[in-house]
């Protein structure tokens, strides 16, 4: 099973795929982070994530998407961007038929490291190990993002066929429903 | 000038297009709802508001689009689905090449009724009577919508053209942008 994790952001959006399966050893598919410069128009930035989702979509091919859930308690400068981001990779994957996740921060955590408030540094320690990489993956965002897919691989199991096969027909249904509008041209 | 504005939600994302030009008098375009269901995974829901609002735009093929300014003092339980469906309207007309305005709900309310604080009604009516439509648009997301786009028209004006010129350059670079990224497949 190959999964692609997702931590979004709109300056940073953490990309990390592995594959693998419960109880066998992992390995590193990809690592890397899209970035967009604060400077740039809201819409350039969010055509700029898509663009970034899409061609690591075409490249890794992953069975499933496990992205980071965002809450309305995280950082409020910076929240309206993050979900905006994680939607665009939720899009991204659902247009494909591809079974989507949204694991919380704490559900990571304590997947790969065994307590829900671990610190970023023992996340990229556990990350590392677990892929047995020679080096730690930065930055951060990228690590974290090798989290939620180790942490979806674990999670997933048996659940995953089912997933993917419901998310194929949710996918077809809403694509082809009408939108229901009164257009007077 | 023709705008197409967009009051975002998962459950209901209200859309309107007026044609128009500051001191002259407005006329709709079109009005009506992409709705998606509340039982329907997140996936599934982005897809049809993207497909919904592409479905839009080839129709109404605006010259602007004004999107609700989303924040985080929103309704908490369902800010963030808001927040990622405002994404995906800035992103479709992004992606066009389209200029993107986002307006708060109080600008809005200020530029429609000369009052920050109206509510509902007080909007409904204004649109009602500025359009000269024979009956108040609903449900209120359409209104909305609607007053979102007559309230682009009249602060737009003379910007619109240097907005566009940015807006195309910008998605140029956005879209050419390699992502950085170190794949080890």
């Amino acid at each position: 099973m190959r999964v692609m994790g997702v931590d979004p952001g709109l300056t940073r959006c953490g990309l990390g795929a592995v594959e693998g399966r419960p109880g066998a050893p992992l390995s590193l598919v990809a690592v890397g982070v899209v970035r967009t410069g604060a400077d740039e128009e809201l819409g350039a930035r969010l055509v700029g994530i898509e663009a970034g989702i899409e061609q690591w979509l075409d490249d890794v091919r992953p069975d499933a998407v496990a992205v980071e859930r965002v809450f309305s308690q995280h950082n409020v400068r910076t929240v309206m961007g993050t979900a905006q981001a994680a939607g665009i990779a939720v899009l991204c994957a659902a247009r494909r038929g591809l079974p989507v996740a949204l694991h919380t921060p704490s559900e990571v955590k304590a997947a790969i490291t065994g307590s829900g408030t671990a610190d970023k540094k023992q996340i990229g320690a556990m990350v590392t190990r677990l892929l047995r990489l020679s080096e730690m993956p930065k930055p951060a965002d990228a690590a974290d993002a090798l989290a939620l897919a180790i942490c979806h691989v674990w999670r997933g199991g048996a659940q995953h066929k089912l997933a993917q096969a419901v998310a194929r027909a949710q996918s077809r249904t809403a694509q082809g429903r009408t939108t229901g509008k009164g257009v007077a041209l």
